[in-house]
């Protein structure tokens, strides 16, 4: 009967499995991952530390490495078919759709491809390259093929005793084509039109004559934006001169559009996108070293900062008590801004047209925010220090750094996107240095004017 | 012909639509409002100031309201529904589906939705009242009533000779379902499967017997994971009993993935997923009060612990210079795991059997940061200052605070699921506690030892 399965019964076959495999008894987890669906094995392959990883591979019946593969994110698949034979890929592949196809060939590291396309014979090679020729990232890698076309003048009977003969449609097909001669796309036809509409009608009777497309060459961002602004559950693709090429589902966007969602938040933390929560050790700690690289350089330009004001600081050694605050809490605002911009730009609402508004209303916040940071941390360190003109001089720089951090967090996403820079990937580092070194000059340049 | 909407179009609209605004010739925006997409219309009046949206709504021809609203997001929709009369609310919310006529009555503020609730006649309250009975965020908030349902026993000539005389099915139908005469659900036929059997086979021939189901009170989480983990393009929903409720589509899901993903990203930052990119400035300055709040403190914690090494500080000004580079590189280092971890915990890759392994992991990959950065940072501080043991104190402190920063990491955001804490929530700021203590502790702490 009707049957569920939940993240919590994975979890739990996962930990029977990893128990099977403690014990050694193979032959059972080979019956457990038979029982599992492909999209169920690649959560557990990837839920794996690598070395689990693969010996539960050589556990899987071959006939579904390529149903598993296709499931698989990017790091996790890389690595294990560089540890799989040329030729056991091959026949992995052959039975995966063209987008999938596309995608898994095309992250492969250009050696461990080479050698792939060379086991494969003439007929293989010639499918894998055209699904190879789309640039990364449009619609014609993403779309698939296998596309049904009708031509305008046959009645509805016709259509469905040809789809009869045919026995089965590709899977998720929910929208039929019609094509003139020359195979432009001249309508599309719902199959739920199909079952409703009187069997004498004829296609072009009940197609709709203005169908939205995709061209080849959009990028797979705004393909995702368009399903999901229109709630689409699939869409034609066309080439330049209005041929239908394929056809984009849904089922292929989902992805897409988790992937560009995640980008921010794994970009803003300096992480790979496609990094796999159980990589081995070495390859973490060389891919994430980057990042750490530059934090390292901004934390010491602002010591650099900090260092100019030695004589300040070996007056007063409260100073240095009191010298993180500024930075950290414009540090904070700034990364706030950022991060909202950054949304608002994936999500199409910051456009040239509202930007200066935009500007204008976090700069207001910067100053708001100021008002209010600044009169909290002055009491506080008045009272705490008893100094009160410590109180102002903190005061005063916690006002310029909430400003700075309302004004750069607003704009530095604007102009690096005009410089065609990720924002989510240098923003909040640049936007912590400008925040860094403003706090720091304000809060002890204050203070060596007026308490030294 | 075939036509697409770019992006870019939507932008160039938003431009012409303010210009026209700004001049006044409210005529114009009316005749450029009309020619849009109900979702093209609620992109620009995301995009726009909360004068400009409410200037913008009025222009808007009533009939469309309900369309527009259903895809506006929450602070914006309740925005624009403060500022409405209640019958012209209910107006609007006469058309629109149970799934989003759910989501836009629950998060109303309370009197706001019971004026609107009296403003309606007894048919309308029962259903709005019918629509709120799920819980926020399970599936039967997000299910669609309008299934299709079939007897077994009948053929299908008999099933398309009804669908032929319903003339429409629902939107996005994809599955008939077959249930008995108690409304149990027994059985599913893709829309596709009755246009390929041929016309003489019953329903119970060509049914899926066991269909894969969700329960209504399933979190919509959940229900989103296995939508993208199956690929999914509607699903039935039952209740204890097993009969069937209602139906979930694929669109309603893509919101909740995306919103799932965007979560963490802006909980990390402080911002409430919501948090509308053009609100007024008071509201987002006292939204984003809580977290700059939460800051302030941990700040003064941080300053209280170089307070203790007041006197190291006075005599050591270097000290102070140097103060901020080892906290820096531990929060760094430490969100990177923080973020990698919370993310596989989204995905469901993290469980019980494997958590031990991912700390571990990360604590040799912090053992391994710390060997790398502290040898770096000792030498540039002992060529920078030509001081030998003060690089060897630097580099004692940040080999401490990047292990502290790999097992905080790692191990908080499994401790405060546990404790049922969002970590994307409170996580980044416990995190950067931790690591601003530990490394100002270590660097001072060991600096008073050796260098004092």
């Amino acid at each position: 009967m009707a049957e569920t399965v939940e993240q919590n019964n994975v979890q739990s076959q996962l930990a029977s499995i990893s128990e099977s495999l403690n014990d050694g008894t193979f032959v059972q987890v080979r019956k457990l991952l038979h029982d599992l669906q492909p999209s169920d094995v690649a959560l557990l392959l990837e839920s794996s530390p690598s070395k689990t990883r693969n010996e539960l591979w050589q556990l899987i019946d071959a006939d579904f490495h390529g149903d598993v593969l296709e499931e698989l994110s990017e790091d996790v698949r890389n690595g294990i078919i560089s540890k799989m034979v040329p030729s056991s890929v091959v026949d992995a592949l052959e039975d995966m759709d063209t987008d999938d196809l596309a995608e898994t060939l095309s992250s492969l590291p250009d050696p461990v491809l080479q050698s792939i396309l060379k086991s494969m014979d003439a007929q293989d090679r010639l499918r894998a390259e055209k699904a190879l020729s789309y640039g990364e990232e449009t619609a014609g890698f993403i779309m698939n093929t296998d596309t049904i076309t009708l031509r305008p003048d046959v009645t509805i009977d016709v259509v469905l005793r040809y789809l009869r003969l045919k026995g089965e449609l590709p899977e998720n097909t929910d929208t039929l084509y019609v094509v003139n001669r020359h195979d432009n796309l001249i309508g599309t036809v719902p199959v739920t039109k199909l079952l409703t509409s009187p069997p004498d009608m004829s296609v072009n009777e009940i197609m709709n004559e203005e169908p939205e497309t995709i061209p080849v060459d959009m990028s797979d961002s705004e393909v995702a934006s368009m399903f999901e602004r229109y709630d689409w559950l699939s869409a034609p693709v066309i080439d330049k001169n209005k041929t239908l090429v394929g056809r984009i589902t849904i089922d292929d966007v989902v992805d897409i559009i988790r992937e560009d969602a995640e980008h921010s938040m794994m970009s803003m933390a300096g992480l790979d996108d496609e990094e796999d929560t159980f990589a081995p050790v070495g390859k973490s700690t060389q891919r994430r070293s980057i990042w750490l690289g530059v934090n390292l350089v901004t934390a010491l330009m602002a010591a650099a900062v900090s260092d100019l004001f030695e004589a300040t600081l070996s007056q007063l050694a409260v100073l240095a008590i009191l010298n993180t605050i500024v930075p950290s809490m414009g540090g904070v605002a700034g990364n706030q801004t950022l991060t909202l911009v950054i949304r608002g730009m994936a999500l199409g609402h910051v456009s040239q047209s509202n930007s200066v508004w935009l500007i204008k209303k976090e700069l207001a916040i910067g100053f708001l925010n100021g008002v209010i940071w600044a009169t909290l941390i002055a009491s506080v360190i008045a009272l705490w220090k008893q100094d009160f003109m410590l109180g102002v001089v903190i005061a005063f720089a916690m006002m310029m750094n909430m400003i700075a951090a309302g004004l750069a967090g607003a704009t530095l996403p604007i102009i690096m996107k005009r410089l065609n820079i990720d924002p989510a990937l240098a923003g909040s580092v640049i936007l912590t240095t400008i925040t860094d070194v403003v706090g720091i000059f304000a809060f002890l340049g204050t203070a060596t004017l007026f308490l030294i």
